[in-house]
């Protein structure tokens, strides 16, 4: 069966890093039959983080490390090897990085160089996620990396457009090919991806468990829309906050709080998404 | 006459911030005739210094606070209003920052929200930079944010639209509109906006100077043109790092190198962008 | 199986429509195992045809009109609307068009308006190409058209996202939701599309049908790779100059020429074309 | 003075071209002060008119010739070249084509030798409005048109960026730059164009002209912003319907109704835009 990933989102009290909350999340999703967790990605507000926060997750969290990916991308290339070497001392399963993001200008050879440079200290998933970064890492790209000896063992590509992600299975049938957008797991794994890497599982672990279990029925595309669903009556609160709540409403514990700029949702407004999510999944995340 | 502000490259010797090259580069361009100096803004790679690098270059910088305009943006809160803090201490003329970036779909009331609680601290300078924050803190946006008691003194805008610029100064004619774009001087300041922030001011300060001084002769356009020559010509090289070169080239001292993912020019593409470079500027930055 | 629909090229000599070498391309491609043609789509150079031209067409083609969709969008309403009833008096299987085009700011309700008023005379399949078109026909805005009133059985989508596609599906099962892009086969009918319009079957129809039989085999992959490997060969040609000569060099028949502004491929460029194509189908069309 | 000129809007009664309310059109606005008259433009709805239609306003206007600028782009060549070759016999000033629209994909040369081709019957100003052509004729692909001996003299740039407008001056000084966005009339004539083509000149010819006469006075900005508010409250309304209102709200004459897709304002509507409008313009049209 296709990879079952979780982005965990990250836990914050008073806006501190809470590694405690983090690593209860993580064994919840992990117990759920969730294959591997991406730590620091976009849901898990990664690009906030600072380097020691980093660190400290890395060297902290205390989890099989072959469950975990650590996403070290930055606009600082000394400080993301230096994490790159300490996810490979716990024997992660992988490093995950970003494009050098915000300069969307930034010529294409100084990224192939970036993860030229950050792939040599541990095998690397690129994490292709164009709306946000300003640049792709398309399958062209890719080649050109690998083909300059990059030490990359797979993609994570958040896009909408499925045979972008295929197109680097054609590069090599070995490479892991990962779909990022929730939205998209059935298209894409009915296409053939490896895996998805999916936000929602970080409330929704089970609906998004029984959707790879039953990909061929006539059922899956219902699921799909399912969570489609959840996540469109999220966003107008503010999706990287509403995630935070979603786990307190649909699974019943609590992982922490979002830092600012990420403010997280007043309890009125977490007591109005909670209305609208009920609704929505009569019966919660069981199946 | 409009403001002439220099966004200061940031240099790095081994990787290190170098705070004497800095000051030393500060010091003359402000000799040059430049009015404030605008740090670790785009060009600055200020959103790939860390928080002790910044805080840093506050601290020890040394130069007449009234002349400095420190950006402080980050996607850690706490971390930017320490920082706006440290600037009000030595009495800088004003803080500024960018929107939150990478997450382009954080709601706008975040966005708002973060100026609010920023601008309490310290008086800003909103820095908009659509094509690299994914987010457009139009006129429409600033002055939700001043109409909620935003102590918004100015804003730099970096787009092409001229008119977008002046917008604001619809919402009030005190505020400071400053345009971004070195490419776009010459429009921006026949319109009647109050400065410029241009990153070709690091390397023809006076070029700018003589720009300004004869805005509404027939000349004026071709100094313009002139600028953009420069800039494109150095464009294929990757401009974060040609920036460097470009100091060296034209002024002729070292404001030392990029610090990778931004790579520096190697020695023979220095060459190369130099021979360009002196076909187009036969007098250097003399006039 | 899924429908296998091929919009039609449309042969022009010395710069005027001929209708028997059309009619002779069609019947070729129904021969072939097409199901049904979309005429004077986007590659049909269906936009620049006149009125007289379509109608033309209509009444003169003379194949059975069951296999046939025409696509009669324009921005004269009456004009579409006239057409369209000449489309019914020779049953045609319906109607296509795409929303009013060109003016990017046209407000949603005239494009909703558009295709109530245009389907009360003929059932329409919309198409949606929002690349070209500047305008998006999504889910949402088509279920307003249906809730309206309008006559809609189908609509055919020319976006890379599945997703967006499969979203029409979640309005009315019934709905016949058509995949545009010929890059996208594959991804679209794994994930349970009705049908494709493949501007790559005006060349490649024994391809296109081996996919479709085999679309759950390990092989389906590798011939979507191979139609997208002809068609990223032809686009430095020119696309739409390029299908006629793709007909001519793959399947041997003339099916005449672009007429300006697509200008037809010089004879020279015509032979580049060819080698390289050869290259890529060793055997051709054949299977 | 820079060239006042106006994109005059089409009337059309009961969806037919009603050339007599053209004409009054057209004569009452040249007897306000403005210059030239472009003619089937895209607020004058020319994409949507038939080659008839054109051809009839080429030869029925009744316009001294010199004052008129024919729009006779389209998708068929050999039609704008018959329609360019009657407006040369009727001495117009010039006709005007956007480049191919619709088809984003175009490859760069189709564009350039439509040009060489259509140029070739009489003296053209390209029209460049990338919003909606989907393609940007800069100043890169004008000068290769001019290069290969296209008989270009000059250009409607409607885009929102003033350097983009000035670059086509650094072709050639002689080619006459006109600015196309109503909205940027101010910052335009401020930085040196050689007029505007302001579709806000069919209703309000007095106000442009005033802010032509005074725009070096600190009076000019409030002006500018004056027509945006007008522009933007009729927005909602669907500008290119809202536009024929316009005239009759503001001028009090009559010219005509817009053709469907482009609906006209239900009289309620109407009702609703004149009280906004007549709440903005206190004295209407009058200085």
């Amino acid at each position: 069966m296709p990879l079952k990933i979780v982005p965990v989102i990250t836990p914050f009290i008073n806006n501190v890093l809470d590694i405690d909350l983090l690593r209860n999340h993580c064994e919840t999703l992990l117990k759920s039959g969730i294959d591997k967790l991406f730590i620091a990605g976009t849901n898990g507000l990664g690009l906030s983080l600072n380097f020691n926060e980093k660190l400290k997750i890395i060297n902290d969290l205390d989890i099989d490390g072959d469950k975990l990916i650590m996403q070290i991308g930055s606009l600082n290339l000394d400080e993301s090897i230096e994490l790159a070497m300490a996810a490979k001392k716990k024997e992660y399963f992988a490093i995950s990085s970003v494009p050098p993001y915000y300069y969307s200008d930034l010529d294409a050879d100084s990224i192939i160089r970036y993860f030229l440079d950050l792939s040599k200290y541990y095998r690397t998933i690129v994490y292709n996620y164009p709306r946000m970064t300003n640049h792709d890492v398309d399958s062209k790209m890719l080649e050109k990396i690998i083909k300059l000896g990059g030490n990359i063992i797979g993609i994570k590509d958040t896009v909408n457009d499925i045979m972008h992600m295929l197109e680097y299975k054609n590069i090599n049938n070995d490479l892991i090919v990962l779909a990022g957008p929730s939205t998209h797991i059935f298209a894409a794994l009915r296409a053939g991806v490896d895996g998805a890497v999916s936000a929602a599982g970080n409330y929704m672990p089970n609906i998004i468990n029984y959707l790879y279990k039953n990909i061929n029925s006539n059922d899956a595309f219902k699921f799909q829309i399912l969570i489609n669903k959840v996540i469109n009556a999220a966003k107008p609160f503010g999706i990287y906050s509403a995630n935070y709540s979603l786990v307190r409403i649909i699974k019943g514990y609590s992982c922490g709080y979002p830092r600012p700029p990420f403010y997280p949702l007043s309890e009125t407004k977490e007591k109005e998404l909670e209305k609208i999510i009920k609704n929505i999944l009569k019966n919660g995340d069981n199946i």
